[in-house]
């Protein structure tokens, strides 16, 4: 049985990354086509016999020499078939959270150039992706009051401040830090270490840990993180 | 630019309907192929200048003749490379309500016959069919909790104790229907008509409306609908 479809796929991921209270998304600058030299999210096609999740890792390997903390399917954008304009190609496109933008970025294939961008201060971007962008930017935000991806953000051990100032700068609300840190300890998710911050300044406060086994015990037993503000 | 990728791209739509306390999914048996009389979800490929959404639209109306109240999209599935015998096909899946499912169905093109199933009993599906719904079915349980789309799978004015057994239903638990009560109507976006039920037994009751305009408006404004059981 022949189809006779003449349409590509494609994977995109937006990823994510938070770094002295901005949250940034990697591009990556184009290195072929008509779209050499603009800034564009990690992607390309996938290949036949690839599962999407392989080709979006080796996509993110290839143009940027990295690995996430988290992946999850955002959207398939197919509803503008002129979205290239080069052919038609329907785009999987995924969601992607790094834990430090410290990450040593190594462009390769495709990608001239790999950077981190603060989401305020994003160059054009080609094709559709500063739609898929939003999508993405949207999803991180409404994600983050009904699951605990913010600690994908963070590093192992972290400031209770840190985490705080997470939620503000991505939610871009103020919050009440006494109500949030109470709701926050109230679930039973995250643990003071034995260790204090490096930092030379002020007294010198606990690092916290995420307790992502106890939170996925939890989870399993009908618990809802919930983190709601006024 | 030749992309030498050989992968079809097809849709699928997981439609559900509720008629006498039963939630039902919409079946086809397939006319033509390898699956050639077995039941499978409506759905079909992409043809090159069409939307994704005009696909669905388009399988729904040439498999089953019918429109659908409440469409969107689900989750594409593409990691099982074999999940297609023939060759590589990924689908993008859709979720979708009706209002009733006493609409008349009418099979047409690839399909042999269009029937509603109820959940409890299902016959084997084609392909990855069975995965695909169960994804499906837990999107509406939990959606059910968070959105009023459980509108959409009732009639435009319906009983009060319809809703309830609605949710019932398809959460497969028992409610309080005093709390579900007190808390559906403090949201304000249902309200009595002036009709009453029509059935000859008992004490005649007055038949509900959802506010629709009034939910998108209150939604605006950021309120959030959220009916949680104990």
């Amino acid at each position: 049985m022949e189809i006779g479809q003449n349409i590509k796929i494609a994977v995109d991921a937006i990823v994510f990354g938070y770094e002295g209270n901005k949250l940034n998304v990697l591009l990556v600058k184009q290195k072929f086509g008509i779209m050499k030299n603009q800034w564009a999210l990690v992607g390309g096609f996938v290949k036949d016999d690839e599962t999407l999740h392989a080709a979006v890792n080796r996509e993110l390997k290839e143009e940027a020499g990295i690995k996430v903390s988290y992946l999850e399917q955002l959207y398939t954008f197919g509803d503008d078939v002129k979205r290239d304009p080069r052919f038609r190609v329907i785009s999987v496109a995924y969601f992607a959270l790094v834990n430090s933008t410290r990450l040593f970025l190594t462009a390769d294939s495709d990608a001239e150039e790999a950077q981190w961008f603060p989401i305020k201060e994003l160059p054009p971007l080609a094709y559709d992706h500063k739609d898929i962008l939003q999508v993405a930017h949207k999803r991180l935000q409404s994600k983050l009051r009904y699951q605990p991806i913010g600690f994908d953000l963070l590093p192992i051990e972290f400031l209770f401040s840190d985490l705080e100032n997470l939620y503000c700068t991505i939610l871009e609300k103020e919050i009440d830090r006494r109500n949030f840190r109470k709701k926050m300890l109230s679930f039973g998710i995250i643990e003071e270490t034995d260790n204090f911050s490096p930092r030379k300044s002020g007294r010198p406060a606990k690092l916290f840990r995420f307790k992502k086994e106890e939170y996925n015990k939890l989870s399993e037993e009908g618990f809802l993180f919930e983190i709601s503000f006024a």
